[in-house]
């Protein structure tokens, strides 16, 4: 896997998690360069969410390092979080002599428990000449993850390359407009923030926005893309190419993320068609993604087409039942308001893979949509219900 | 328990269910009587839902008789479900000499299978001299609870009595605005179609419209509370007394389908208060109740305000994180921005109790709300995986 140039990754354990684990990722450039990032929408903001936004307006968007740590969230820990996020952030500009505006923090974990800054500077101090690279940083950040998540993807154009790639973490907490979820994109394309911006938010909309296990929004998630500026300028003809490679890496972490979901044995796929308007597709998509019923049963590899054809009923989308199909994977399974004849066994055969499709087409006009989620299993509870967030 | 005088309850198996169990209800009244119903919200309305909105319309909501099903939802089954549905009532209007219009029709089971009218049509004729009593109708309607849901209150004014009765079913797909689930009240008390509403409405809203077990909303639910007028006329002074009957009669079947929510072993009141709006309160009450990671929490018996917050957070309402407060029973856990120390294990003995409370306070105005939902456990998953709704 080739990662852009320019991106030092330094990390290790620095002592959050008791495990020993590594629980802290240091990534620096040599100057500040241009980053985006698109952050939680939930009402309750983290600690270092609510000072990586205030540091991005005011250092026009351009990022020196950015400090993440797992197995403490930083959330729901007033005065003394902020106080932590800030210290964490100014001990790394110092080591770097740069303003701490450019210096971005993220931290995922519990939630409620105080952070302590004073190991994470001390592990920054120490550490500021390693460059243990992107694959030990990738692992450094995971929670309840069961495996490090990494992507990327290079083109040319002429004799030129160029490299987008990332890593993410998040496997409960997750749903669309941003759950506990981070992911970093590292690029060497220069370019301003505002074009970062551009590339980020369509990738985010086709991927990290298109992806739920359970449906709660998490309160640090965080995007972000980031370029070092080392590689050759970018001609316009080659902008097609970054993006497809934006969109790519961003996918990919987008599926890890799902594959990996608390409790998951299957990867599904919902393709929604025929809606009359795109939001109703959406709605529709998203109901179905997220219906506990549809997800037991997919567990269960159990063709159970009226939880889908139920979950669209209730999802708020304008169709008549009586007009609409449903097939999983190739298989018809729903006509015109009537169960069509299919082999129980071989359907069971045919839903019990890793990854499966389950598409349904509303017959109400031509807007369709997408979502990717997984089965709901009995590991998702026993996770769960003694982890605490 | 005393029921309203002038039903005729008859029940028992008629050859829907395969394991034999009761699968058939018959309520019928010596002539048409007036009766209140609310039905699924849901697009996708099963066919003797839309029979029996059809049959309330031109009734001028008068009915002289309720068949209930179990066992098979007559759903998704396209003009051959219509004409089962229709065949049902057409049935029973012969066996009574009454208009069809007068009778009610409602299924519950697995959706998308074709329904044979002509076993619940042989059942009927059968029975119509039978009174197996409303504790065999209750039994009759279940399909995965696993216990009959029955409730009565009565009331006095002077010397005079009145009964207020109903029985209930459903265990999964239980959501505010209608569940797979089936409730009927019956009262003695004389009243017209449009009172038998207005006490109808309040009641739902204060009981089955404030349970959630999965979220998912059923493609056949309904509501009922129908009047025999065998009881004497009610003085005005007597309708407090009736509309908390009603009430109490609504919440206990409510609070019933609750304790059976599938894999459920504790019944979680959700008390939200301090919100600016009755809207924000009801929309963060209901995030915090359906919140799978609040429900696996409380399944583990985990003082988890974190997920509890977090939910709060990306439900919509308006509200400063850093003024709000949490107790899990009378228990303080959060306030004002962080947690509280508390004892970890005398937490968990607080919570691993068969009845718990989530208390939340936003501080952001003077408007609160509530909810009732269970612990989501292993069992639900275990149930869902192999069911075919």
């Amino acid at each position: 896997m080739n990662w852009p140039g320019g991106f030092v990754f330094s990390a290790g354990h620095c002592g959050i998690k008791r495990s020993g684990k590594p629980d802290l990722a240091f990534i620096t450039l040599p100057r500040a360069e241009p980053l985006a990032a698109m952050f939680t929408t939930n009402r309750v903001q983290a600690a270092p969410v609510r000072l990586s936004r205030a540091h991005l307006g005011r250092n026009r968007g351009r990022v020196r390092a950015l400090v993440v740590n797992s197995g403490n969230a930083n959330c729901a820990t007033g005065a003394a979080g902020r106080r932590a996020a800030q210290a964490t952030a100014a001990a790394a500009a110092r080591l770097l002599g740069c303003p701490r505006e450019q210096v971005l923090v993220c931290s995922t974990g519990v939630i409620g428990v105080e952070l302590d800054a004073a190991p994470i500077a001390a592990a920054l101090a120490q550490w500021r000449d390693r460059q243990d690279g992107p694959e030990v940083a990738a692992r450094a950040i995971l929670t309840t993850d069961t495996r490090p998540k990494t992507a990327a993807a290079e083109f040319t154009h002429g004799r030129e390359r160029w490299h987008v790639a990332g890593f993410a973490k998040g496997s409960g907490m997750i749903h669309p407009r941003m759950a506990t979820m981070l992911a970093f994109l590292f690029t060497d394309v220069p370019a301003s923030t505002g074009e970062l911006r551009r590339l980020l938010r369509p990738a985010v909309e086709e991927s990290f926005h298109r992806i739920t296990v359970d449906g709660d929004t998490s309160t640090n998630d965080a995007v972000m893309l980031w370029s070092s500026g080392a590689g050759p300028r970018l001609p316009a003809a080659a902008r097609p190419a970054l993006v497809r490679a934006v969109t790519e890496v961003a996918q990919a972490l987008a599926r890890q993320i799902v594959l990996d979901g608390e409790g998951a044995r299957r990867f599904v796929t919902v393709r929604l068609e025929g809606a009359r308007t795109r939001a109703d597709a959406d709605r529709a998509a998203r109901a179905i993604a997220h219906s506990p019923l549809v997800k037991t049963a997919l567990a269960g590899a159990d063709p159970n087409w009226g939880r889908v054809l139920c979950a669209a009923g209730y999802s708020g989308a304008r169709f008549d039942p009586d007009r609409a199909e449903i097939w999983f994977n190739a298989m018809p399974v729903y006509r015109r308001g009537r169960a069509l004849a299919f082999d129980e066994a071989a359907a069971k055969r045919e839903l019990d893979r890793p990854e499966v499709a389950v598409r349904i087409h509303l017959h109400a006009g031509e807007a369709a949509s997408w979502m990717w989620t997984c089965d709901l299993t009995e590991g998702y509870i026993r996770i769960n219900a003694s982890y605490r967030t």
